[in-house]
């Protein structure tokens, strides 16, 4: 059975896998200390166009999540997240493990504005309530939709006015900074977050997340809490060989490119089959409205998530495509669904 | 200026000062090992008909919850409240600091329901996730709403069927047991509930409450959270002592019922000036939608929490009575406010 | 059976209950927003003659002690204490459930020297171990001793040198401030440390420690972490009336003085019967020698905790006196052991 | 410079990638749910003779301790460790951080005994004191000396009698297992223990560490515990396809006795130098005193730890061989000691 289930299904792209053969042979210090580390921390802060920024790999997003926001947060204060953001749903409770609540506002697009934070910060006025004082973001989205430039500018401008960081979920960000309506670029993220993380394992990683702290304020000490929380890996190298080969020649960025065109050729297809979408697709995750009558059979065939009922008609089904996603088998499903929809 | 901010507002009853100083005047055995607390357990168990339950007394409200609900959940699990609870909104994040998220539902009249709980249940599905396992209530609710017993039974009965446990926040319990529209006994709360508190700092006590653990397993070495949280006073047999004398001759009972006579006053009060109500009064926090022009006036004399604007038109103001308002207190605002109408 | 078990077995010394029924009669705020709260501070910052100095009341010594140091620390700092201190042993883990690592150096007569603090700070070298931070002390000890001032100076200087919060636990600190061989003052507490707390609860209050943070950059948000915690009363004026008593006419240093005169009339009588001391005496704790064959007999009429055996032919027993104890009680020992040693 | 610095400064054996490279080619179910994971527990199962274990594969071994020790202890139940002992020393508190104390003993040869253990729970006798229940033991320990069969079944005997758990820090379990001393099997392990885990990253992985819990009360919803923690890897088959190579064909255990071998190669080597061990070497790591006029052309051609001064004239250095060292690097040394005694 193909999957359309995730962009984390394949150990990692050749180049990847190539480099740590080819590559990573010598005796290599640990903990993140090694040539590997530091020549990719030295390749990010080139891209990102920040040479202060602090770069640090850990093996996954949860782990990047958890590790970066108990870091940075005193133990009353609170995140603020979308109410579809990963922290607060599908992280099993990561972050109040570390002890600190996750306030949610509804998002708009699986997007939080300006707008959407102010009434909460409003409402936490006093010490009987937990102090707001991390915005997450995810771009892309949970949803995959992407945030604008202008977007990112304006929560940026209203986290420095109201003393709150922002910290961007990267897990997919070489599919948002490739998107058709993207607008920005590694040097804006730069500018305009406190820190984010560039996301290598649904990127053709086959394990890793780089995390660049442009504030510096909280980067002191960060990797006494990479080692309590499990973050610090012994072979640290194996993620900073990856990242140094992800980042050079746009390779990360390719790999965004070509997850979002593969998405955009199935889009296609549904679309002339007059399917609709749960929400209006920008990247690599599609949610499509199925009619109920085909989607057993789809999902007999095909590995995807189903999202709940839209209407008593339909059913939502999320199909991702990723960096090994082929035109073939974008052709294989086309061919499938017209049979399918012949019936 | 006379204060109807809050029902804790006075030291503590006579009785219970009396008895402080009277009975308590021998060496007594710390942390809660004393003859006092001993008598006041066996007092509540027969009161509540539940001569296995166990009791402890604890000092205060937000100390109970934390207490309680972070030694009955294993890592990964999750209460439900509704999104007015206590530890929801006003605990500074207590239950989250002791590393459990707190899932809200919009309540219903602040309270939940099965038909609320049903579909968070359902959307934890895996280990993705958090694991929902405790239900919290508070009886009165947040907004002075009180649970009737078919509802109290629905909720439990739904509890044992999904294997949750549902916990009863009593701050205002003697408010709730007394209320006009009320049909609850202690005895039913040792029967539907797996453990409840008696609140004693919003009725009368100068602080404490007493938790009742239905569900014995939830015990087992209850007494080393309740000394590791710091809620294990050194001398709490000034807890039991009043527990001792609130127990007795329905005291306890006796003062809940004043309050909401109290209120009830009040609340003809407003009704006769044609003011309405937030929520319906049952208990004795009324919720009063005030003109806007006769606020300032108001809150100049008399201590109260405003609640937001219910309209463009009026502001929500909260007053709350007490086991130690009196008539003359209720005639004294009568006056002020029929003078400030007519003005 | 008369009790000489511990410090805090009687409610309250009647200046306090008295004035709790004399003077708090009115409405009070909530939260330690009150009247007696800011005249207690205010009475405070002029004793110990440090008018910036911030002061809250919390109601017990571990709640004290977990907030504050849980306030200050961040996730991978730790503290560093003797291996009798309280937290280490007897408050059940409640610093290491916020998170923190307690690290303990034997004690020379159960307190800390920088002699003893530098290797352990040379041997946390890394990230790979946590960050020593913060010193805490108590004064008196657990086993009753003192700190000289000389000693206080030499910590508080090793500690501002290496950057360490230092940090004292005064659970005790009336019987420190007038033991014979003390040469400190309130004032110097004000000087000597980050942090420290007037013990109510072992000094006649019913329950109740002021803490005093004299270095204002850890005060910030204190009050949020009080909250989240339960450490926040609703009637905290009852603990700031209590130590507004506390702390006129010198009250607090008569009822520690007392203490330790009591504690010398039994010392005295121990010596006289040719019984030596585990530790040498100072304060109001006593540990003695006890010979085992009268040691059933001892504890059979009176009420003591027993604390290991120094050789095979004695017991460890320690008497406590307190701020209740009387002439009479220690008149009756002497009797009742004379008795005893004659048999 | 070439390094004995440690055990995991190579990237991966070479099986193990070619196992990568060829076979995780077709899309994999994530989080730990696809065929390799599934294969290698059922590899594992069979190796260890325990059909009904359950296997978990985690990406590192401060993550591994730190998952399984917070999901099976309650809130106040403590670790006892040897004073040695990885989680007490060099994990910057992460046991700690999950809310639990690490008690320490004195270990013998880094070793826990009943002996040892038994003090501590009788001084941890009530609800003042947290509440030991899980032992940790590692094997080999951190010193390299390992545990006989009949010492750990005192052990086990001893914590089945007083209901402890007992869990063992495999990290270099291979090189324990092939020690010369060695009379222990895997399926001594899995009878002998609660849950142990074999240690990947010390021996020829690139990441991971297998987790097997043979007490299956612990292993319930322990996949919740592992998404909170970070610990599951949505590419887990990378690990489970690395332990399904390491275990056929008792390739785990050769790579271990390598290590072994090389390190007795350079134990003769230092031996006929006439230098003393600062602990007797069992396995591959070598704690070796080294004249004071020595130390610094050692470390400035060879990479390795130092660990203080055993007296005023050596200094003890770790050397570290692994799975990777070979005979020329020991020859090379060899002649390197040589020339350098003879200066």
């Amino acid at each position: 059975m193909y999957s359309f289930t995730n962009d984390y299904n394949e150990t990692a792209h050749p180049k990847l896998l190539e480099s740590l053969l080819t590559k990573a042979k010598q005796k290599n210090s640990g903990y993140g200390l090694d040539d590997y580390c530091q020549l990719a921390s030295e390749q990010i802060r080139q891209v990102i166009g920040s040479p202060k920024s602090a770069v640090h790999f850990l093996p996954g997003g949860t782990m990047t999540n958890l590790t970066f926001i108990s870091h940075v947060l005193r133990p009353y204060q609170a995140v603020i997240a979308a109410n579809t953001g990963h922290i607060a749903v599908h992280e099993t409770g990561a972050i109040e493990a570390t002890g600190h609540k996750v306030i949610t506002a509804q998002g708009i697009d699986a997007k939080l504005t300006p707008e959407l934070i102010k009434p909460i910060l409003d409402e936490h006025c006093d010490e009987h309530m937990v102090q707001p004082k991390l915005v997450y973001i995810s771009n892309t989205t949970e949803m995959g939709t992407i945030y604008r430039k202008q977007e990112l500018q304006r929560l940026y401008q209203f986290c420095q006015q109201h003393n709150l960081y922002l910290y961007l979920d990267g897990a997919r960000l070489a599919m948002a900074l490739t998107a058709e309506d993207n607008d920005l670029t590694f040097q804006d993220l730069a500018q305009l977050t406190d820190a984010f993380y560039i996301g290598g394992t649904k990127v053709g990683a086959f394990a890793g997340e780089a995390l660049i702290i442009n504030n510096l304020t909280l980067n002191q000490d960060f990797r006494f809490t990479m080692k309590q929380k499990g973050a610090m890996m012994a072979k640290s190298w194996i993620l900073g060989l990856q990242f140094l080969t992800l980042m050079q020649d746009d390779l990360y960025l390719q790999l965004g490119d070509h997850s979002n065109k593969m998405a955009k050729a199935l889009q296609t297809i549904f679309s002339e089959h007059g399917f609709t979408f749960n929400i209006r697709p920008q990247t690599n995750q599609l949610f499509i409205n199925i009619p109920n009558r085909l989607v057993d059979n789809i999902m007999q065939n095909y590995s995807v998530y189903a999202f709940g009922q839209p209407d008593s008609g339909h059913t939502c089904l999320r199909f991702c495509t990723s960096w090994a996603t082929t035109l073939d088998d974008i052709e294989r499903f086309k061919s499938f669904l017209k049979k399918l929809s012949q019936k």
